[in-house]
């Protein structure tokens, strides 16, 4: 075996003066004259697309990704659910992705891309939504005609070739871009662990000796609210007859009764070990994967028994977790899958008309914010696409920017039609996904990197993966073990992965290490070190000044309202009436105050919701469910662009919203 | 830097044919010869001795060891104290082993090795401690007696230069003896972990939302035993007019009260997140120091500022998880520091007179038994010497086996004279000073192995260490915030990282490594594998066999009713006790074998006893003292050797122990 000192150095070298992108992205000057060449290109691979699935490795890689795709799916139709009182939730976002993927994998140019959802879309259905809802206009509708506008538009790009653009797309852009994707997701994966303390919160000053005179119980509130008195009314309860130090916690918060005790929390008991419980979860799922995944450069065992651990390793770990989980048996939040295959809510059908109940208008009015979307679908899905067709994963079955843009917005269409959310292509599953399809030189010696060789290309593991996401649906018995900070830790271990491929990466690192023990990288040997160093400053100062860029953008384009809804704080309208209402003696408006809180979650009570959702607004009567104040205010970019604006604008400290302590602030 | 393929290869292969040992090892034929040359050969080294802990690196050392010291000390003198009725206790444990070791850095042959407490020793004690209550003698007089023949028998030893004995002490030995002891050092980590699940109940069926209907209150015994009532009667307590439900979890267990409720375990209330949040503690600990320490090989930062972080990588570690647990606020067991220097109990000084109220003809009897303290010292004490003088430290300065066995017997006589435990050369703990006081070539490229140039070897550190120790009484204060679990990550630490130099157990990893992916070990160079493989699979059935014949020595030298204190299992006669009361109705009989637990701890309640040591009959009213039928039983290798005879003997099933999940079963 040749020894190569590092080992993507040297056939780096030989394409690097190479042109960037090859002849896929060549302008053709006739209608759909690239399309017809991607299906010309990619034709003759077809049968091979499934023959060159049959391998253990994409056993590996569908089990690892179908555990993965899962959760963010599910979240995000929960997320949507709650946005759009239900009318898209977690049984059409796991059928919307389901059917997408099996589309894209099946025809797309590079099966090789997942889809998912992303932040961007789900801001845009939230405005959206309350759009409809002040106009009182028909959102699945409006929705569908906006979806079909959106579609049209991304024909006529792929009819005039306009992914050829991509090819000005260079490393320097794509890995800002990737590098920024892959911190935002561990960013949130270990947001999303911080934010188990909130949902189950623990004692901090624990007494062991007086545990036998802690409690924490349910009573009657001191001064009942005109919010609560009016519940009350409703549902006929009288206050007096109501057994309160016998209520659950779920009654409790459903009777709006108060908790008292010595062992009682913010918003509720205190929950004993499962805090302590997922973070051991989280940690152990994150370092298990990458132990395991690094076994097949360790020295132990034969080849075959480590590539194959290597291979298995994030599902290894899930198997090995849940069955933890069970043992030690602490309640842990674990993932919920819709057990019935029909709408979320009664009143809409999975056909959707694009007109409705709305004025015809509407139908024309839809295309100026599908142009707006088709923007964001053509960057997500392109930009990833250029990543994963990089020259450095030595494809040889070629690209299809504008069949994987036709497919997009082909689906686009269908789910729009049938009230199912959007999907584009996902950068870091995408990555996660040819990380895990990487064919490595067997006979390499420990401590040498294993020698790249390509990937496995192929449609079938995109095809199983959302196969099985759609028939999840008949496994909700089997997925409910799964715990949640497993998955958290599979994203933290995702994100990490993702960065190791990206040169901007290695490059910021380069910072941090002395000249003499800097790595044999193939632009060290040809380039001043003074000079890597200037051109990473220059991409981190774009980045950073895309991103004020963009939060620019936003001041002008965004209403203050609108703001207002997407951070979820206290809008100024809301601020206005309590400073009417602070005439009351003080102690009363202070209650208001705390109510305030309840009042903002009341929606979801009304009887039309349905009982899945209808739960939603107690963080603590079942932690499964999300909490939009808090759900919302996550989706990084957004968030750190309005908060610190609005605190600006309105002159005041921010709302109790969850902090972000590293990024974006 | 001339490339060396593997660090340690070259070096050896020079000396390997050497002979084992060096000069200080031949016998001089005259009296005290081999001491005298002993004090000819360091006496020139002396004052180089203090010069050379001039270092930054002494400072990590002692920090390190300071730390990891203090709670085998403390925990050993609480074992003591339980087993002694008090007699000899923590501070005694302190006082001790901060002399003897002042004493042994100044002047041994060796500073190098780390004096401690051992199993054996503590097992000695507890035999003695109870023939001396069986008939009726004095306890610390007749130990000192024990002691000072012991210390007469050492000196005999030195004169006679029997050190030279150790000379037939080979590799296979040595190492056979350090692996085992590495291993029961790793073994009583993970055990002491394990043991916290103990003290520390969860509940492994927590419903969330009945958390407002969890409790655990004390209640009024239902049918109160007869030593119940009589500890009432003692105290004047009306049962009928405490105020059970009010009463503390320490006041409820000390009037006998039951605990009642969902929240309760098998001994008092469930205590929420401190197990979880330990088992964090402990873990956490053990990888961030493993990840400082191997910082000097990264690629990062310049080599001083790595050299550093890794010599301070345990202490740095330390203060970390002292500061973390200290913002989490869980109330995890803390390592307690008696506060007082005075002797435990009122009824005993600081000099004990070795006849006291005893026969005079124990005097003479006690040799029989000092014979039996001195073997095991010398054993104990010189193998450990072996292992820390061997070649491959490179030790410039010689060592000194007589001039520390002297040591040791000098201080021996002096602890038994003043009523303090005995201490001698603990393996793993002077195996990491040695490793905390390596010198390595600094120029060494990330990757690669650094060079091995030597030890620091001086007195400095040790003697630091030990003044610091007995100063300790002075600084409860601090030491009080260090859990307890971040010691227990530190054994484990200690316990791994003293495996790694030994060559049986890289031996026995060769197993699990197809051939072609083997190190470069300079022994796999001459020998074929198949020979280095019998050689160890030999080493292995032997220390199997040495262990089983221990354990048919014991079946000979221990009497059953001995061993069944060793254990703490219901010893024969008792049972006996059983079956005759067992007329009585059944249900009665139920109570009694359930209360058996409590009359076998209800010997520290009298009134003669400390108020430190009377509280540790309660596993849950203060967790930093020791049960003592859990500790004694941890005694790894005893337990081992004696349960399963036990258990053969008796033809009954074990009592319900402490589990030992891996080892020696």
């Amino acid at each position: 075996m040749p020894g190569v000192p590092n080992g993507t150095a040297c056939p780096v070298e030989e394409e690097l003066h190479a042109e960037h992108h090859g002849p896929e992205l060549q302008r053709t000057g006739k209608l759909f004259g690239g399309l017809i060449q991607d299906i010309k290109r990619k034709a003759p691979f077809y049968l091979s697309d499934f023959k060159d699935g049959m391998s253990l490795q994409c056993v590996a890689s569908f089990l690892f990704l179908y555990c993965a795709c899962m959760s963010p799916v599910i979240t995000f139709g929960g997320l949507l659910g709650e946005a759009t009182e239900g009318r898209i939730s977690a049984i059409e976002s796991l059928f919307g992705a389901s059917m997408t993927g099996v589309a894209y994998s099946l025809f797309a140019g590079q099966p090789l891309t997942i889809l998912g959802s992303t932040g961007p879309v789900l801001v845009f259905e939230k405005i959206l939504f309350k759009f409809c809802k002040d106009y009182d206009l028909s959102y699945l509708s409006l929705r569908a005609c906006i979806g079909l506008w959106t579609a049209l538009l991304c024909l006529f790009l792929v009819a005039t070739d306009a992914s050829s653009l991509v090819c000005y797309i260079t490393r320097f852009t794509e890995e800002a871009f990737a590098a920024l994707i892959c911190l935002i997701f561990i960013y949130e994966a270990l947001e999303k662990l911080c934010h188990l303390g909130e949902v189950y919160p623990f004692n901090t000053h624990s007494d062991l000796d007086h545990l036998t005179l802690a409690y924490c119980r349910c009573a009657e509130p001191d001064i009942p609210t005109n919010k609560t008195l009016e519940l009350w009314r409703e549902r006929n309860v009288t206050a007096s007859v109501v057994p309160w130090s016998n209520l659950t916690v779920k009654e409790c918060i459903s009777l709006h009764g108060q908790f008292v005790g010595t062992a009682c929390g913010h918003h509720g008991p205190y929950t004993p070990d499962v805090l302590f419980w997922s973070t051991i979860l989280f940690f152990s799922t994150f370092f298990m994967s990458t132990f395991l995944k690094q076994f097949k450069t360790s020295r132990y065992f034969p080849t075959k028994v480590r590539s194959t651990i290597s291979d298995f390793a994030v599902f290894l770990t899930i198997v090995v977790m849940v069955l933890l989980d069970f043992v030690i048996g602490v309640p842990s939040q674990k993932l919920k899958v819709p057990s019935k295959f029909q709408p979320t809510r009664d009143d809409r059908g999975w056909l959707i008309n694009p007109i409705g109940r709305n004025p015809w208008w509407t139908v024309l009015a839809a295309s100026i914010p599908a142009l707006l979307c088709t923007i964001l679908i053509f960057m997500d899905q392109q930009i990833t696409a250029v990543i994963i067709n990089r020259k450095e994963h030595k494809l040889l079955k070629g690209c299809g920017y504008h069949l994987d843009l036709l497919m997009v917005g082909v689906m686009l269409a269908v789910c729009s039609i049938m009230g199912l959310p959007w999907f584009v292509a996902a950068t870091v599953l995408s990555i996660t996904h040819v990380n895990s399809l990487k064919l490595e030189s067997e006979s390499s010696a420990p401590g040498e990197q294993p020698r790249f060789l390509g990937i496995r290309e192929q449609r079938l593991t995109g095809l199983v993966i959302f196969l099985l996401m759609g028939c999840s649906v008949f496994m909700t018995g089997a997925l409910q073990f799964i715990p949640m900070p497993v998955l958290y830790g599979v994203f933290l271990y995702m994100g990490v992965s993702s960065l190791k491929g990206i040169q901007f990466f290695d490059r910021l690192k380069l910072f941090g290490m002395p000249p003499k023990h800097q790595p044999d990288f193939i632009y060290l040997r040809h380039v001043p070190l003074r000079k890597v160093h200037l051109f990473t400053v220059t991409q981190l100062t774009c980045l950073v000044l895309a991103l004020v860029f963009v939060r620019k953008v936003l001041d002008l384009c965004f209403s203050n309202r609108e703001l207002s809804y997407l951070d979820d704080l206290m809008p100024e309208w809301k601020k206005k009436n309590l400073d009417d209402a602070s005439k009351k003696i003080e102690e009363e408006s202070q209650v208001m105050l705390s109510e305030k809180r309840e009042n903002t979650v009341e929606i979801p009570m009304e009887s039309s919701k349905p009982a899945h959702v209808q739960k939603t607004h107690d963080p603590r009567s079942d932690p499964s469910d999300i909490n939009i104040s808090d759900e919302m205010s996550k989706t990084t970019v957004w968030k750190s662009l309005n908060s610190n604006q609005k605190d600006r604008k309105e002159g005041k400290t921010p709302a109790p919203s969850f902090p972000h302590p590293f990024m974006w602030k």
